[in-house]
Order: C-alpha cells, then sequence, then structure tokens
C-alpha cells in the first residue's frame, strides 16, 4: 500500500511549477497503478491551451470556477466543484481559470513525473524521451 | 469531451448506496478511459473492510477524516484531506470514518457501474459477470 500527504509532497520534487499553474503528482508511473494522480492548482486569471495528444486526461474540480472551451465544438463548459471534464478523444482545449482552482488530474497512460508541456500544449511521450 | 457535474449525477442512477457509504460513478468503463472515477461518501461510524482483488484502486481525501488500517502490515494510517492511498498490491485494508469522509477513487480496471461488494469486500471483475 502506498500513502502519500498532499501536504508534504508539495515541497518536494514531486511539485512542478510554472507561471501559470503547479502541479503535485502524487502517484506517477513508477508506483505501477497503470495512471498518474495529480493535484493542480491554475492561477487565478489563467488561460491555458493544451493538447494532449498522448495522454487520457480526466480532470475533477475540488474549488474555484473557471471555464473550459472544446477548440473541436466551440462549445465552452463552467468549471466548478462537482464539474468532471475527460478528454476521450485527446481533445485540444482552452482551460481557463475565473479564481484559482484546484483540480483532481488524471492521466493515461501515466506520467513519469519529469514532463513538461512542449510547444502544442502536450505532454510527451514518456517512451519519446527515454 | 465528456462533462459532467457531480452535483446532478448524484440525483442519476450514477449513485449508488449502501447502508455505510454511496458512491457516484462519474466515469465508467463505458466512456472508454481506462479508469473509472468516482466521489464516494463513507458516512460517519463506518468500518469497512474491503480487499479488490480484481482491482487497483487509489483513493484522495477530499474533506474528513479517518484512518486506513493494512491488514497485511497492521499498519495504520491517518486518513485527512490531502492523504491519497493506493492499493497497488490489492492490499486488504479497512477504512474507518470518523467523520464523514468524501473521497476520490479511481479504479483500475473500470468498473462498469453495477458491482456491489461480494462478501469477501471486492469488487467481481465485469467480465466475470457478463
Amino acid at each position: 500500500m502506498i500513502v502519500r500527504d498532499f501536504n508534504e509532497a508539495k515541497f518536494t520534487a514531486r511539485r512542478v511549477e510554472t507561471a501559470n499553474w503547479e502541479s503535485v503528482r502524487l502517484l506517477l508511473k513508477s508506483d505501477g497503478m497503470g495512471f498518474s494522480f495529480h493535484i493542480t492548482t491554475i492561477h487565478r486569471g489563467a488561460r491555458l491551451k493544451m493538447h494532449y495528444r498522448n495522454h487520457l486526461e480526466a480532470v475533477y474540480c475540488i474549488s474555484g470556477t473557471g471555464s473550459i472551451e472544446d477548440l473541436q465544438s466551440n462549445e465552452i463548459h463552467a468549471v466548478r466543484p462537482g464539474i468532471i471534464y475527460a478528454l476521450d478523444k485527446h481533445d485540444a482545449h482552452v482551460l481557463c481559470a475565473e479564481t484559482e482552482l484546484v483540480l483532481v488530474c488524471v492521466f493515461v497512460p501515466p506520467l513519469v513525473g519529469t514532463e513538461v508541456h512542449d510547444q502544442t500544449g502536450a505532454y510527451p511521450l514518456d517512451s519519446e524521451r527515454i
């Protein structure tokens, strides 16, 4: 059994940070669960265009308000506590944080932990990096 | 892209209920994500012995306090907001809710949605049911 604490992990290398967001990766590929599990905080006012070509991701909002735009359909959905969105078709999207957003993010395949968004808003597959 | 709202889903068949807990299954096998994603509420005072022989599960605590006992090692870990535990070895365990617990649960392989705990505290594999 693996037991970890977000409030400790955020002071370790599990926390990755950019200008617009930070993410604490509580479960990674090495944990052997078949998915990775992150608590991600999007800073207020951020507008993030992303396209995970190599991963599926589900995102559940714990706190905050914002929106997600599906760039295929141009539909905009509210993000607020209780909303989940799942990028089941590797959907290109724009996430906007009206307030700070705290999100649970689950990735398949799991992230290794060292990935950063590339210029297209994707995470590379770890197999492409090693 | 799939978008769902816990606060709507809890009034639908996505919500399953027992005497001790209820769970709203926001993503299931049919969603094709490779995992299922549930918001599970454990009622105050519940003591649940579980052993998922057929699944791996990660559980992240959003609110409440309690404990999880690993029945292999007999270690007891606190459960509080920010704690994640992952049953990476199909670990038999006892979850106790000191207060009401609200948990994010991720299962691999994903649940179909109709499973109930069997007498051993496991969910049967859907392939065994169909």
